[in-house]
């Protein structure tokens, strides 16, 4: 928990500009998300951009839910260019399996860029884990008997650390395993709460060394405020955006350290 | 209002994927506009996959409201696959009148895609007929002496159903004419909310064989949600939106029932 | 004062048609703002179509702040036809400096279309100067000794009216000087205040002569906007965003002339 005061404290004092390359569906939602916790959002692009502003970013966020062909070779680019500059990329394989096009993307996408971290739903961390799930659409929640397993499949294969979002999430960097279990069902009535947490992730990751450790602190932090706000408002997903939107900059250390529920497995448990 | 209610049910009960190809202004508010309904929104407009999405889904959303060539084509596409599938194609031609490639792109699309239905203001509905309305922009509210005809024509003509949305709504399948009288005047102060109707229309239409029957009850329910959180906020738009799409979620079978007003016209009436 | 209430006076009894090429973030809060104060949004970005849509428009709004080349290509033809049909065109040079792109493509905008007003940060502003000052992002804020030289230099090279925001804003046509201190520090928490007022401006530019006095009135207007909603709202982002469209929509010409706070300086002070 100190460390999630720490990582807020140093986004607050400077704060981290977020590159964002993601779907269309949730610019709006995901800069509002950024500036509610301090963070600096910025969106680009355009191929003749996306290098100079990812390696002047702090942290680079990849999203594929609406993805075009001349965006997927800027993503590739801006990718290549922050890992060149030491910028962290995190990426969200937004329905990966859903078309053979996602799929295909996902493949290009990371095979060319190392990424700090990959944020999914369980479909899609099942997808990328290969195993033979259906992923409809892009909200997939596949029932795994052991969905550690692919998370830390995943997190090995592409040598990265995994957040898998569903109930309880699952942090992993293939070796520790960090489980949450904060968050509210009303999360998944609002369009972009899994993207905002993968540009909060991308926050997170470019004020602490430890990818795990800040992922874990993002993602108890968020879920923690989803709590709060679901609280505060009426049970509906208008209302609760809103106050969603307001609890990520309100909520105060002593909230957060009554609600975060974070719990590290190590390896062989 | 049984009716209603059945399709209500199966929505919740078993979420339909609706594939929307819509406008970037409201990409945002139909995705949580269907959420709230219970439905499963997904957007993609990539040719490389549009195809395969459309035949997945349930139904198929086509908005041209900020269209671009290649969105055009892959709307074709994505048309063609839904209608091989037997999805659903709801339409809705934003604009259409108000520049030549409006116009030109709606009769690109209506005759290589069989649609379901088209949900329009009055004015594109009216320029669909023919009639020599002027269009101004993307809200045109033509002043038709007989908007019923122009309704019936269109429907006639393109052998589908017609949704044209003004202060009185009028739903037609070029024979029965159904009409409504919910709604509130905020809806025309949020941009988008004839867009997410058109979503809505998708949602309730693959539940129910009997288009014209689907969409009256798409209509009346999206009328009467917006009466009912009209009444429970502030009379000012930013207040009316986050109310509308709770009462999307929230309103109950017997607000519904105490609120829809429907009206069937037989032939020759 | 009084001219503040003639303009909205006159957009409310005869909305104007603000055509909008905007950035991704931000098309359905600018729209919903739009509508809010009583204009008409309409977004069209397609080359196809810019032409006749920027023709038949009050007013033209090319904002760049996710731009693509086709975009770029079409945001000229546009402006060109606005200058040929007499349309006034606002221009915002969203993260001008931060990338070279950004800063050829004001160029190449600025050196072919005349534009009516620019509307950037003092970032922006400063960059279009010629001033060495550093754009990280787009939220840049230039901390200069003299703004109003930088904003009245920007004005002068371009023979334009030029709306710099801050905490003090500066309107100058490079001669005369009025500074606005209205606003409220929730603003810079939310995506798109900036783009929005830029779209403002366009809706009162359009209905005044002097382009000067009408941009002065826009930025007052907004930003007592602004501090109603703050005052009214939770001081927390997602709750000012609702009441920011809520007052834009709802204040009264008694609460914007207790809150206005314009000064006027003539050249030589």
């Amino acid at each position: 928990m100190q460390l999630m005061t720490d990582i807020r404290k140093k986004i607050q004092e400077q704060p981290p500009l977020v590159h964002n390359m993601t779907n269309d569906v949730v610019t709006n939602f995901s800069a509002n998300g950024l500036y509610a916790i301090g963070a600096q959002p910025v969106m680009a692009n355009a191929k003749e951009e996306v290098q100079e502003m990812a390696a002047q970013a702090d942290a680079l966020v990849i999203n594929i839910g609406t993805l075009t062909e001349p965006q997927i070779s800027a993503m590739v680019l801006a990718g290549q260019a922050a890992n060149e500059a030491g910028t962290p990329v995190i990426f969200d394989p937004v329905g990966v399996g859903a078309t053979a096009f996602r799929t295909e993307t996902c493949e290009r996408i990371l095979s060319r860029v190392k990424v700090a971290a990959i944020r999914g739903n369980s479909g899609e961390i099942a997808r990328l884990a290969g195993l033979p799930v259906v992923v409809r659409g892009v909200d997939s929640d596949a029932e795994l008997e052991k969905p550690e397993l692919a998370a830390k499949a995943v997190a090995e294969h592409f040598q990265t650390t995994v957040v898998m979002t569903g109930e309880t999430d699952v942090i992993t960097d293939g070796k520790k395993v960090i489980t949450c279990s904060n968050g509210h069902m009303l999360q998944s009535k609002v369009t972009g709460t899994g993207c905002l947490l993968t540009a909060v992730v991308g926050a997170y990751v470019c004020k602490h060394h430890d990818v795990l450790e800040a992922s874990a602190c993002a993602v108890a932090f968020y879920g923690a405020a989803a709590e709060q706000a679901a609280s505060l408002s009426e049970p509906a997903p208008g209302s609760f955006q809103v106050h969603f939107l307001d609890q990520l900059y309100l909520i105060t250390d002593e909230d957060l350290q009554q609600r975060v529920k974070l719990q590290t497995k190590e390896e062989g448990d």
